[in-house]
């Protein structure tokens, strides 16, 4: 079995950081990069491309809202002819870092609120992933579960790559509780644990209403905003290796859904 | 006698406009994009590369400080690092811009301040032009005269194109006298139009000082701030028509400083 | 009969400006003055007080969501902790500014997104009423009709003034029809204009839904993004000169909601 | 003898934290309050303001460039117009957070790039202690020992406080030796205690070129930037307390250059 391990990095901004990066990249096959929107800027990305690429890693681009004081958390009613623009840039701005380094940007997720929103919502997921298409058909699209991303890129000729959320709470829907909703984020490690367990051994998440839910997951998102979550991070890598799992990049990955022409 | 016509485009930000892109778009044959850095932002970007597409007009990344609120034209020290991610970072968000409606980033020149302390110092010259070259070593920089820009383009392998400011005051190493100095913008149109007839006659330039400038250039930069500078982009166009020049896009004009391997 | 003229001023940014400030300074009896967050930036700020006071103009702040690009029209969940902060923060720029060349900031409003919400929202209105409260409970705020912030105002101990949008469809709460509804600007001049003559007349506004509902208000709101609307502002003044009003600061006409201690 | 201690506070922004605030707080007499131009923000203002009073802590504004991104250690040249514009904005802005909640700014300091270049510039240094005198007369100004400063307070009548950076290499003007050049910063902390035992003990420092300078302290700077630095505050608490001095806010200690009316 073989299944990909992502974090979400280079979520500093100018003299602040944020989390363990250099930490977390040993441990992970695929990076989720802040494109300077919610979180990151041009050296902070081009020092973490940098270190991914010296390290084996995967490049993504992690696109958000524009507002970096809400961390891109805040949902925001953009219209969405902006908001593909917003999607474009960010894609090609970390595009052309990670090229100016002999790097290249193998997939992308959306942050945040706007992934939250996006998920939920087909007629804002349609544009967005259109907007991704354009860029680059080759591009892989990690999400955690949504019919509307999925329906999007079915109409666009792109591959969606499932990412599980480990720690947070999922509806019945195989959508995100919101942050903020009471139990949206689970903070007991064993509880996480075994969730990460319970989807290796049975592609199946525990719902927040207490179902039972297929999770086709070909990737798990790991956490490292402190020393606790790092090593919490290498507790996962290491329930994934005792079960025999082998940590690749999403992108060597099949599966998920995968619209792109054969 | 073939020459390019540019102008620096898309410099509103959000609800903000501008200059008159629409009419300028008309007169040039190539436009210099603000990249969101000094002005601009992603739907402005990609409703004047769409423009300029339909026009045929040539795309070019305009590359700026992180200073909106002054535009770009205050000069900050910021490490050379840095500022060779922030170019990056803007010539790929522009790109993808580009790409993602079928479009191309053919030149890029530096914006304000930038362009101004880059010109006048080898030392940030050189990283500045290292970060265009490894980005993508066939993007033509367009900019004033610059020994500084033309040794850095020698020892990366790049083209550099000159542009005229017709209506600013050069010193006798060909640089511009900066903003803010007496005399260094020239408002009389009369002697603008005289310096452009000039040019196209002799390939020359009266200095600050009174003497006689080589001045090899292939483009000349137009301004569209207000109804007034229209239409005397209009007139230079117009004497350029009457003196038997054609306008075509710098991409496609030889001459200019070309380090590319033949 | 006395009414305040009042406009949305110092709504450039840098070097883009907004609208002919100087022309409706010579109209309008206060100033609503943008605060550095949704437009305005401090020098603007000092240059639009300052004219103010030469010209005798109130001046207020004129508090937006920090959202220079979306001009504080897009609507954003900020946590109302969170948010009462930026609206203090606001105020207190503008005060200083206003203290620092011997003026008095005597009002406030809320701009766009945000005041439709705290409008129409009683859970977002007083927080923010409280928060204006904290600042200064002198300070008149100044808004379109609301119970929610009327009803704020009332346990806070401040003055409400209303103020009239006479090109703005109301529904039959008295709210604005937000923008991007068909209808939502009335664009016909001699319809504003007729909609001003009956609030001068009868104090009523015709609704979105062709009912009569009572407008009491002590202001008029114009706008002055262009020469047209400048030169309909005059035409408004004019109209309520003919009818005999006096154009006098909404600081000075009693009335509205008045929960300040007598 | 009676010494302050002050620090730089409230320098996160958003979801980024800077420092450990807390423990600074408890060790301080007087915080320097970033506010929302190189660090900062709204909400992060007002509850550093908040914890600062329930401490008995003095308030102060940190003011800095707007340069987020470079934390306001990156020179710029700003025309003196806009900058003291900026400075009275950032002063108003905590100012209003501050009386928001009973509390009260004593004090003001020059951030960073602006401090150093303030310190070294008597043209510069003019239009800013203009503005904070413009302002409100009484405010603290607190720096580094500086004639540019002094010379203007003197003709404003303002006080000016000297605070001692203990960490920092002092050229034999009295100025700072910039970030960046070799030396600048003290790494040893058996060294920087040596320095703050020779202040409270002499009331000199060895400058970088090993002279012996008069400095006139009424206050001696903390940073508390890891967990290292909030133990070596302690230890510089614990040697002022040794050798029996008081620790009391800045603004209850006479001293410094006074040309306020008395």
């Amino acid at each position: 079995m073989k299944i990909d391990l992502n974090a979400d990095l280079g979520e500093g901004f100018g003299p602040w950081t944020m989390g363990d990066d250099d930490a977390l990249l040993q441990l992970v096959s695929s990076a989720n990069i802040a494109c300077g929107f919610h979180a990151g800027d041009p050296l902070i990305m081009k020092r973490t491309v940098l270190r991914a690429k010296e390290l084996g890693v995967d490049v993504g681009a992690h696109v958000g809202f524009p507002d970096r004081q809400g961390f891109g958390r805040r949902p925001m009613q953009i219209p969405v002819e902006e908001l593909a623009a917003i999607v474009t840039y960010q894609l090609g701005a970390l595009d052309g870092i990670a090229r100016s380094i002999g790097a290249r940007v193998k997939h992308m997720s959306f942050h945040g609120a706007l992934g939250n929103m996006a998920a939920s919502d087909a007629a804002l997921a349609q544009p967005l992933v259109e907007a991704v298409a354009a860029f680059d058909p080759r591009l892989l699209i990690v999400s955690s579960t949504s019919a509307a991303i999925e329906g999007a890129a079915r109409t666009c000729g792109v591959r969606v790559a499932i990412t599980f959320l480990a720690d947070r709470a999922y509806d019945d829907d195989g959508l995100l509780v919101p942050r903020g909703r009471p139990g949206a984020v689970i903070h007991d490690q064993q509880v996480v644990l075994e969730r990460v367990r319970r989807l290796l051994r049975e592609g199946r998440v525990v719902t927040a209403s207490g179902g039972s839910l297929a999770m086709p997951a070909q990737s798990i998102l790991l956490h490292g905003d402190n020393a606790e979550a790092v090593s919490f991070a290498r507790t996962v890598r290491g329930a994934i290796e005792e079960a025999g799992g082998a940590i690749v990049p999403v992108s060597q990955i099949p599966g998920g859904f995968d619209a792109r022409p054969s």
